[in-house]
């Protein structure tokens, strides 16, 4: 199921397999909450190279509903991706304040859009994913806010432990009934207190899991603590298994997790970003609404192979953006897109040679040398950014030493 | 420049060629009013077979500019369209309450979106079209809104005859300075009042442009007033010229406009249908935000090939229109698109073979057949379609007989 096949420090390279094929591992799936990358057709999806993409089942529970899902053949059919399909049970968003009313032990009782009370439980998380058809899916787990103090930490790592087990008891259950071939990851919580996720990723390792992440992270954390917890948590992980570090996105920020141990990544950091107008390149974003790029003639990164770069110029693509014009959208993602999957593949290629640190350094140093990283205007991203240099350029000097 | 291939009654088939390209006449022109159609990316448009588009010279001059467009090294550069392109000279727009400060003569003063103060004359539209050099540039025309009086509508005319002339002078010049191959396109007015659409259509056809404009209609008039015009001043302009009817664009009314003679049409019809969920098949329009596509898993229509079809669900598209999902808009725009370049090529072999007769009763006789035309609901359209199919029906017997 999952196989590592090639090894430089902490950094590997592998293959798991799914009902829908293999995937390459280090990976990055693009978010598809509604069955949908947004502003992309799964065509464009699987032609940039992705492998796997990770929808919500949650959010498709609210519409178009999960039995009608299941009667139009799943999610495969519904969305037309052909290859592999993760769901992500919605811990996060059903246990937010839009929706939850009530917790305990039991479940979790949430208002939907039309004010209607609905139950959710590990049982349910679970025969929704199955219903969907997905080929992985994730566990039910009380996701802890960031900022929370211990007690409350501690209740959400044992409710998480407990419905971890309930979610294993069902998905076997409902593997056995149905001969199917889905596989199911668990979520370890505990956010970035040592102790404490020491504890939870221990416990979920013990489980018999067939992939195993860490949830509840990238949430507000300052850059070291992440990466701190990160690092310590891989280790409570056995070796062979998969590790999936749920939400994490930024390309420095992959580039170090990858280093750590970590195989799989979901953000929509890409994606979202894209339709902000921030777009990817080797020297960090850039933010194509500004005055300069009116009439830049060059394409977003020089020598970029995506569609996007072929075909349009900054100076195209700062108009559409000024204009609300929906195609920015759709060639941003797919640029943003681009970058991600060429930077998995290259850290695979360099894994594979074993030069995953000298890979590593030139990108970060490249990746932190732009101007626009020093002058970013827009809004939070601009505070976000400037974080992101300072922490991540400390982190980097911490992890070197 | 253009040349009848094929007669078949009054309708025709034809080359015109460009200084991108040749283009197979009748055609339909997709709107690129700001160098895009509107959720595409001029590959899609490319190979949905179109060999034409429209962009729009004024509101390409409030942004990004004309001289950024010159400078980025013309219009088909700056959009990546390698086939032919019309550009309009926005007197429609320019004229409209959003704009105009004062009309003359000489010109119209009007006011951008920042307040500052602009003026437009025939002399700067050509000037502007050159500069973006597109194709087939068209006259700057007083648009005569529907529902004027008398006095209103022949100033209208007077007017812009007055600058159809100036335009051909200063296109004229232009040519000869920079030795172009841009063609230059004349348009008529005078509403639907057969006399003065008469009067101004005869004057357009005696000046020396290389194609020949129906403007100021398809603005709110009655389908038989409006045909009862096309059929009268289509007989105006010689016969050997290229004819353009602007703003048409309803799958019937190019069916019978093409019967009348009409070699060339734009219009916003397919594609901002598309975006409002109102999807073209060959029974007539369905509106995808009705709950009885939540679970159906055919294609929009069974047996189209274009993209979407092959691909997707009525179920997938209700789902992703209902949550305002960018790739609706894509997906919905194609399907549209394909519909109109699809029925422009079979009205092109049935006038090939002659029975462009028997082509044309079939297919109103099936568009008009829907269920769904009857039971339309989103608003609007509601009142639209109706009038559509109860004038339409009415227009068909009259133009029988």
């Amino acid at each position: 199921m999952f196989q590592i096949t090639h090894k430089d420090g902490k950094a590997r390279c592998g293959i798991l397999k799914t009902a829908s094929g293999t995937v390459q591992t280090p990976f990055f799936m693009p978010v598809a909450s509604r069955g949908t990358v947004k502003a992309l057709s799964s065509e464009e999806v699987l032609n940039l190279g992705f492998e796997s993409i990770i929808s919500n089942s949650f959010i498709l529970s609210l519409y178009p509903g999960i039995d009608v899902i299941e009667k139009l053949g799943g999610i495969h059919k519904f969305s037309n991706f052909k290859k592999t399909i993760f769901t992500d049970s919605g811990g996060f968003q059903v246990l937010s304040k839009d929706f939850l009313l009530k917790k305990s032990d039991e479940g979790v009782l949430f208002k939907d859009k039309t004010g209607k009370k609905n139950k959710y439980t590990p049982e349910i998380a679970i025969q929704n994913q199955f219903k969907l058809g997905s080929d992985v899916a994730m566990t039910f787990d009380d996701v802890a806010h960031y900022g929370l103090n211990g007690k409350d930490y501690v209740d959400a790592i044992k409710r998480t432990h407990l419905w971890a087990k309930r979610c294993l008891t069902e998905h076997s259950k409902l593997k056995t009934e149905y001969g199917s071939k889905q596989l199911l990851f668990g979520i370890s919580q505990g956010g970035t207190k040592a102790e404490y996720r020491r504890f939870s990723t221990t416990k979920i390792n013990r489980m018999e899991f067939d992939g195993y992440a860490l949830g509840g992270l990238v949430v507000g954390e300052k850059r070291v603590e992440l990466f701190d917890t990160i690092k310590e948590a891989v280790k409570c992980f056995d070796e062979h298994k998969i590790k999936y570090l749920m939400g994490l996105g930024s390309p420095p920020d992959i580039v170090w997790a990858v280093g750590l141990g970590v195989d799989c990544f979901d953000s929509i950091y890409p994606t979202s970003n894209a339709r902000h107008g921030a777009l990817i390149t080797s020297k960090g974003r850039i933010d194509i609404f500004k005055k300069k790029y009116l009439e830049d003639e060059s394409p977003i990164e020089e020598g970029c192979k995506c569609d996007t770069c072929k075909n349009y110029s900054r100076a195209y693509l700062h108009h559409l953006f000024k204009n609300h014009e929906l195609l920015a959208y759709k060639l941003s993602t797919i640029h943003n897109l681009y970058f991600m999957e060429k930077l998995l593949s290259d850290l695979r290629k360099a894994i594979k040679k074993g030069n995953y640190s000298e890979f590593s350094e030139d990108f970060l140093k490249e990746y932190f040398s732009g101007n626009e990283n020093k002058e970013f205007s827009s809004n939070i991203q601009q505070k976000y950014l400037e974080k992101e240099i300072k922490e991540g350029a400390r982190f980097l000097l911490d992890w070197k030493r």
